[in-house]
């Protein structure tokens, strides 16, 4: 209740409500909020249920079913924040290059990127008429969420491009690589054109509802900060800028990039993905005060033993320090075969152990 | 000609000759030394005839032509160091573990390590009778070699480790992280096993007569700090400290180390691998003047126009700054399909302009 001795607060700070969105904001949080990567999926059996019926695809599809398969973990782990059941490779479907996904390989493309004559042959993409049954999805979510931010998300324009360049997974990123090294005119046309249709994409999921975007670039970490920058920072930057524009805060993903860091930042996003591989006070330092950042349990702990995983989420929080802007996440997805309990347990613990005031030592 | 006026030099350093070997010691080259991971291999049309007759493991085990192998690249390339043709799982065999080489699958193990059971069930190894293909092809070596020094290597225990657990190439390294936080009397009990079989083979190497070894902990990367320095560092350098005490210099290679680097360089070496997410400069300048660095060019650059190539052969230069100590190599293996006349362009161009004086820019 407002009283004549309470300051009255005039800047936005009071309108921003609910941990996650003040974390996205840099503000203080009761606790610090947690969602995961890939919460959705196959280590939940109620998900399980869905998946035997349907493809990955179909559930991507059927407004319903991805919504259902959205609420899920909501309903079963009590994060912070929801992240729109969906597949970075939607796009990939209207711009025609054949996306299937073969039984346990992944995602395979009929039709690869590989000359200037492929990329002239990309359809043009309307989200609202040819991705609409994600933004379906969105607005069926926003009632069942009440009040739980709704997170939607797309492929950064390099990890989009890769996948189309190589025809499906890869390790190496070979052709991707040859592609900007030896026809950079392909390669720039290429993410040029997949940097307005991922923008378009996400700007129409904030208008249709998403109260934060994540862009993610999971395999940047491939390349080289000198390559980085020429070849892929000005195509993300256009993305996460888009994005930015619609008000809603933008987290930007990747993972392997301790030296990419920098650059990422200069690229966009409020909050900037951690993972594993740097220590999160180390990755905050390097990107700096002005960012929030996201991050950065191993999946690989969500096997361990209770006592192991406590360990380690105490000392991300630890390490986070209580500064305002940390929102607790894996530094990449949740694993095909994690134990349910464990992901439930360090919710409870995230919000158990944290915020953690400065200079305090965890029991 | 030593005349009265020349300073009389007593120290070591004159009789370390060759470019490759003064470089690991930090001493001034005439040129900037280079070689290649995987060089012999099968980007190599000679190398191919003799693979058409003989697998992977026949050649190795066959001391002429791991000889034959070892040389070819010597001949076609004119690097400035040999590395012996051998498999990091080489070992893997007499541990009985059952290695086996799938047809463009690499390698399964028949009988992977998950217990500790499976630990006390490997086989000790003497690297004499057991490898004894290998240090005869060293011995085969020095004659036909010329001069040219000789690299010899092994696995570092957490990059062979995770073969032996995963039970052949890995992504995740689930399996692998799983035995270190649930199980970590089995992980300590395989690897303390394995340092000291990988420190007897480097040994054995080193007394039949290489001149300097690798050691490759090539999917360290996957790791995090704090796990690497809890549950890796002290058997890296056990045998990397087994290795320098045999007098010879030592390389310690991984990739993805950019925040690893610290530690790896405790755990040991004189010349430490450096990939290319790390610019030349900022990893050297991570690690200190006190040791020497190899690297970084990214392999998928090999597949660039020649224009493309040498400007990054010169960038590298360039961030070497001339400073001795500095190996040329690439950040990782070469990959299959390299053309040849690119890799020996890079020898030529390392060798043209290099090395280059601090302040001067290349045309």
């Amino acid at each position: 209740m407002q009283t004549a001795s309470t300051p009255l607060i005039t800047d936005n700070c009071s309108l921003i409500t609910g941990n996650f969105l003040r974390a996205c904001h840099r503000l203080p949080a009761d606790t610090t909020p947690v969602w995961f990567m890939r919460q959705a999926g196959r280590y939940m059996p109620e998900y399980r249920v869905i998946r035997e019926k349907y493809s990955l695809i179909e559930i991507c599809q059927h407004p319903e079913l991805a919504a259902e398969v959205t609420l899920q973990p909501v309903r079963a782990l009590g994060v912070d924040a929801a992240i729109l059941f969906a597949d970075i490779l939607l796009p990939a479907i209207p711009l025609g290059v054949g996306l299937e996904f073969a039984k346990g390989e992944g995602p395979v493309l009929q039709n690869p990127v590989r000359t200037l004559e492929d990329v002239k042959n990309l359809r043009p993409v309307n989200p609202e008429s040819d991705l609409g049954y994600v933004m379906d999805a969105i607005r069926l979510l926003r009632g069942p969420l009440n009040g739980v931010p709704l997170i939607g998300f797309c492929g950064a324009p390099f990890t989009v491009a890769s996948y189309l360049i190589e025809g499906g997974s890869s390790r190496e990123f070979l052709k991707t690589k040859t592609m900007m090294y030896s026809a950079p005119e392909v390669w720039h046309a290429l993410i040029e054109k997949l940097s307005v249709v991922l923008s378009d994409y996400l700007v129409a999921q904030i208008r249709a509802g998403v109260q934060a975007v994540q862009v993610f670039d999971s395999w940047v970490g491939a390349l080289s900060p000198s390559d980085y920058e020429a070849f892929v920072l000005p195509y993300s930057q256009k993305v996460l800028t888009a994005a930015k524009n619609e008000g809603v805060p933008v987290i930007h993903f990747g993972t392997n990039t301790a030296t990419l860091l920098p650059l990422m930042k200069r690229a966009g996003g409020d909050v900037i993905g951690l993972d594993w591989r740097i220590p999160l006070d180390d990755g905050w330092r390097v990107l700096g005060d002005d960012v929030a950042v996201q991050g950065n349990l191993d999946p690989a702990v969500l096997f361990a033993p209770r006592d192991e995983i406590k360990k380690r989420v105490q000392d991300i929080l630890k390490r986070a320090n209580g500064k305002p802007g940390h929102i607790f996440n894996l530094g990449h997805g949740i694993l095909q075969h994690t134990p349910v309990d464990n992901v439930k347990a360090i919710v409870d613990m995230v919000h158990e152990y944290s915020p953690l005031p400065a200079g305090e030592e965890l029991g």
